[in-house]
């Protein structure tokens, strides 16, 4: 079979690869859709960041070259070992994040803080592929009114509910988006599903500002606009209550942190290395400045959203590309044109939907 | 009356002050006992940090010069009009956060908040002086069983309660406390108090650390030692619950972040200025970054503690001092003498204690 394998940055090739049977635990899947994530493109061009090169993943066995993808979903192909007989043939969706079971956080329930924390699809063979084997663990049946186009999108929709349950945001609250790429539009669109009163979406570009009113924001502003934090502020009636940073930038976060009333707080979901802040600020107006990584237990009640069709990801799909087009159209385009929000790769025509 | 008051950095002149008669809502009180605090010092060894210089407090209506002194209490001797008659003759301890009691912090219960925040005996005229008039609104009654001298500390008291609370540490739960000044040892004699199992103390100065055992730290290490983060890591089985940063440094808000756990909290209570830190990191492992400023509703709690014998605040007054001797004996020395933790001065000594 067909599988996009990560060989080196720049390097992503289209290769026949030999199909193994699944072992104890797993399933065989054949790929429906696999979107192409903010990390993915970062992989592509100046990997590796989380790929394995040296030491094989304790979870996955894996390491360079492997399968990316990890925004997937699919049919049910072959069962391994130990598996659910009832999972065959099934439509399901693919979260993730790899579990060892055993540490203290897998115990705890906080599985995205496990101690071997992975990702099938760059710590592992992944969903770029026509097939793929999925631990059992990470599947999610689909509601035969859920299409495989929105189970793609799952994922970043898992990540930004997640940073909402971070938050303590409220019905009636305020809260700005720093950062409108599909994390920060899926901040936008979960919010407004959550009651969120007032929505503040800050990009650059003006057409993810539109797509974010169109997704629920209350009203866009523009990053680079010199009044922005004092904006804000007024229009939150002196300051917001909370406040998302999904771009993962000195100057967002800056944006955020003086944006908020007294006593709000600052979601970090953008990657970022060393940063400044005023901790005097911060003490003085006690503020909070939260983590969030990954997600855990968010993929049933998302899933019961897009079954009653009250949450509809399919306005962030761009565009639906082949395997044989996934580089050149989709890795390569994405890099450079602030116009594509979602780029989905069909790796298995015969589940194409329209 | 006799009040020391602040002219400038290093120039606090004892002088005597003509008293005006309480206004509306306020109460004369005779001071009992003022401690020098760590802003205190601030203020007289290169301020003006927070007393009003060019205009006056809103809430205060006061500049420099002005009376310092936030620690304290002592016994109504007048009533001005507007104030429950029950309070004249009563001992009382002091909340000396101004609240304006409009705005929306006020409002929502959150006067440490206040659009106006404040303290008297820093942006008005306080403690350290015979006499001082107060809002009634900042006054507790003292149960006949808690000292004036146990009282003169429920302010740092009320620091470190306030820090916890903003914490979601438990009982059974680890912390390290980072700095052991006043309020760092307050912060692990009241996480003892409330059963937290595991309480690192951490400092550069023996004698504090020794403190700090006393006071109930499970441990005391070395804020110097090579290993520190590690060490913590190892004691608390992975990584801490929750870490205090009552140093207000970046080194200490480094080894705060990094001894922490997974989905651990860093609480900052000292005051710093722009600092660094790694957000990759923050993110990566979900750590939450909480400011705490000043305290709200924990004062009662506090006199129930003291007044049941359960909390004894005792152990951290190093001297006690008359106004005369404050500025040479009390200022001069806490900025040298790292083995004085908290030094108490006695304005009026009809109400001195044994």
């Amino acid at each position: 079979m067909k599988a996009l394998r990560w060989h080196a940055a720049r390097d992503l090739r289209l290769s026949q690869v030999q199909l193994r049977q699944p072992g104890l635990g797993q399933v065989l899947l054949q790929v429906a859709y696999c979107g192409i994530c903010g990390s993915d493109l970062h992989e592509y061009a100046n990997g590796p960041h989380s790929i394995p090169q040296q030491q094989a993943h304790p979870l996955s066995g894996c390491r360079a070259p492997l399968t990316l993808g990890h925004e997937f979903c699919g049919q049910v192909l072959a069962l391994g070992p130990g598996v659910d007989p009832g999972l065959l043939g099934q439509r399901v969706a693919v979260e993730p994040e790899y579990r060892c079971g055993q540490c203290q956080y897998c115990q705890a329930g906080q599985y995205n803080l496990c101690e071997s924390m992975g990702f099938i699809g760059l710590m592992g063979d992944g969903g770029f592929a026509e097939q793929a084997l999925v631990p059992a663990y990470m599947l999610h049946r689909l509601p035969d009114s859920v299409s495989f186009r929105q189970a793609a999108l799952l994922e970043p929709a898992a990540v930004a509910c997640h940073a909402l349950n971070q938050s303590s945001l409220q019905p009636g609250a305020s809260c700005a988006v720093f950062g409108l790429g599909p994390i920060g539009l899926l901040l936008v669109l979960l919010a407004r599903l959550r009651g969120v009163e007032r929505i503040y979406a800050v990009d650059l570009d003006p057409g993810r500002r539109q797509l974010a009113l169109e997704l629920g924001a209350t009203q866009a502003l523009d990053g680079a606009a010199p009044d922005l934090r004092q904006r804000l502020r007024q229009l939150s009636d002196g300051g917001l209550d909370s406040a998302f940073e999904a771009a993962g930038s000195q100057q967002t976060l800056d944006h955020a942190l003086h944006s908020l009333r007294k006593g709000g707080e600052a979601v970090l979901v953008g990657l970022m290395g060393q940063v400044q802040f005023d901790a005097f600020h911060l003490v003085n107006n006690e503020l909070r400045l939260l983590g969030s990584v990954g997600y855990r237990d968010v993929y049933p009640q998302l899933l019961e959203l897009l079954a009653s069709k009250d949450l509809d990801l399919s306005r962030l799909v761009s565009r639906c590309l082949s395997l044989e087009q996934a580089v050149t159209e989709g890795f390569e385009v994405l890099l450079q044109d602030k116009r594509q929000i979602k780029v989905l790769v069909n790796p298995s025509p015969a589940l194409a939907e329209a």
